[in-house]
């Protein structure tokens, strides 16, 4: 077999404020002859369908002195992060060449992987993934960590979830808010979501069926004042995905016994001069408010299979709409990432870097 | 029975910043006689012992049209609060002359309460309370609302309370910091305590045997620094008294599935323009951590008791020092209250109105 073009996206320094895709990252192309990659044992070759475009991928764009839970990129290697891959070639017998997987992997045409690791963050064959049922894409999106996500932060931060209850969500038209948002409204809560534009608005209340919605850019100067006209009844949960402002105005609103699950703070993550202060903390006294952050791989070991489970059986009944916004071409991948930290996305972010 | 002198403490305005004992209070003496004082059903009247002084009042003390957990004290009507009380005369056969009770009472000499309302804030009698076996100053503190406050904060919000965990507490030598130490001493977790000088710190390290504490004045400039040198495995448990740039410190300093108990932020209380950010709120995600508020009647039904039981058996073994700031005469009440706020008390602040 001639040798293929294998193109690569390359992390090339620690970004100031919102990543830039021309300065930040570079596309590489080399040639890679398939038949001659040398396999280890309990290795794939795979081709990479799919990668996904998260808000968690800004935190790891850091000066790698700087701790944290996620280790830092290191520039001049690919970034790297959630695929749905093809496996070309296999040295685990767990794995024949057709399989479809999901792992972590670089963000490049072709990757080889190690199947030794289990787990979160190990390859997960997936069996259904021909079948035409759903989307791949939603492999990284409802069926995938996504979905977990707002599964695991519902259930392990927020219960009770009793019907009638308020469940606020902010940027309720990406890929987690619109699952917890959906998801809420089968478990009987009144949902109320954020988007930072009118037509997510008006996806959120028309496709998706939220109770209620707002365009928070429109209300910046008084958060307090729409979310008590949109939850009448006060807030009981609060999904966190944006911080800042928000979550400030949120603890005004709050109901006693609010249960917060912190998800993401996307506001601050590209603000190169510190994050905003959170001037109404002192309410979670007297209000005996919950905040906690969480993973997606925090839950009890039951929770994948019986959040993937809960979403196959809501997106078959069609009570569950996953948007996938799919942008196409591996030379995209930073600018999708850039648009999607911009709020620019429509439901889940991935790319599609090649065809079944 | 001739007519007495009933001294009353009269709340007289919203204070502006740390209240003013002069300006904010007013001492009423009027006379009573008591054979005169008419009781409906199921009242006593009460000669009052003892009366609490808690950081919590400083929140009653605002504009009433301000919503909060707690009603507005009303300018012109005495103060009121937990009282140490003796049973003059009943209309309910549970009570009799002599009787020991904790109740809410108003700051005066005398009281008429009603013994109808059961439960948190209702009168409970204290058979015990004559036996000699603790100060009587004991049922504000240790054996009452706040020792129950101590508990409620580690056993509700901070569990596994595992052994060897490092538990950190901020004002460590007020009323309920001192408890919360030496509880969680008892429970084998590594204790560090701050105070705001240096008798309290040497209180804390030679008396309750604290494993390390602070001045926090003395270290305001860096509480990070301070924070990583005292808990070097990081703080698993937080228990917040203060808030403001103490808890923004702490944030940095936890390990990852950190609780923090937010029980006051008495730092916060007397700042009359406006709140200190929480800068560091981020951390929680990554590190998993979660801040939860309560009250002292927050736990299950069975936890006074428990709590209670507990307590008293480490008293009698002498692991625990159950040290009360007696301030003497109602008079005093307002300045006692202030002090308290200034942390100026050493140990649970309460005021002995009259000799048993």
């Amino acid at each position: 077999m001639s040798s293929l073009i294998n193109t690569q996206v390359i992390y090339k320094q620690v970004p100031t404020g919102l990543p830039n895709p021309d300065q930040d990252f570079e596309i590489k192309k080399t040639t890679i002859t398939l038949k001659d990659v040398v396999l280890k044992a309990n290795e794939i070759l795979v081709k990479t369908l799919f990668a996904s475009v998260d808000p968690y991928m800004r935190v790891r764009m850091r000066d790698p002195s700087v701790p944290s839970y996620l280790p830092a990129f290191i520039p001049g290697q690919p970034m790297n992060g959630a695929i749905v891959a093809e496996v070309l070639r296999s040295t685990d017998s767990k794995f024949i060449q057709g399989d479809i997987v999901v792992a972590f992997g670089n963000w490049e045409e072709y990757n080889v992987l190690s199947t030794a690791d289990a787990g979160f963050f190990g390859v997960e064959k997936i069996p259904d993934a021909r079948s035409g049922k759903y989307p791949l894409s939603n492999l990284l999106g409802v069926l995938g960590v996504t979905g977990l996500t707002a599964y695991v932060g519902l259930h392990k931060i927020c219960e009770p979830l009793t019907p009638g209850q308020t469940l606020y969500v902010s940027a309720a038209a990406g890929a987690v808010g619109q699952v917890v948002g959906q998801y809420g409204k089968s478990l009987g809560l009144r949902v109320v979501g954020s988007a930072g534009d009118d037509k997510k608005v008006d996806y959120l209340l028309k496709e998706l069926k939220f109770d209620a919605a707002f365009n928070y850019k429109k209300h910046s100067s008084d958060l307090v004042g729409i979310l008590k006209e949109t939850c009448p009844n006060g807030i009981d949960i609060y999904f966190e995905n944006v911080g800042g402002k928000m979550l400030d105005a949120v603890l005004v609103v709050c109901n006693s016994n609010a249960r917060i699950a912190a998800c993401g703070m996307i506001s601050q993550y590209n603000r190169p001069d510190g994050h905003e202060g959170i001037f109404n903390i002192r309410t979670i006294i007297g209000k005996k408010i919950r905040i906690e952050g969480f993973h997606a791989n925090d839950g009890p070991p039951t929770y994948p299979a019986t959040a993937f489970q809960t979403f196959r059986k809501l997106l078959e009944e069609g009570r569950l709409l996953a948007k996938d916004h799919v942008t196409e071409g591996i030379e995209n991948l930073p600018q999708a990432f850039v648009y999607m930290l911009n709020g620019k996305n429509f439901g889940k972010a991935v790319v599609k870097i090649a065809d079944l």
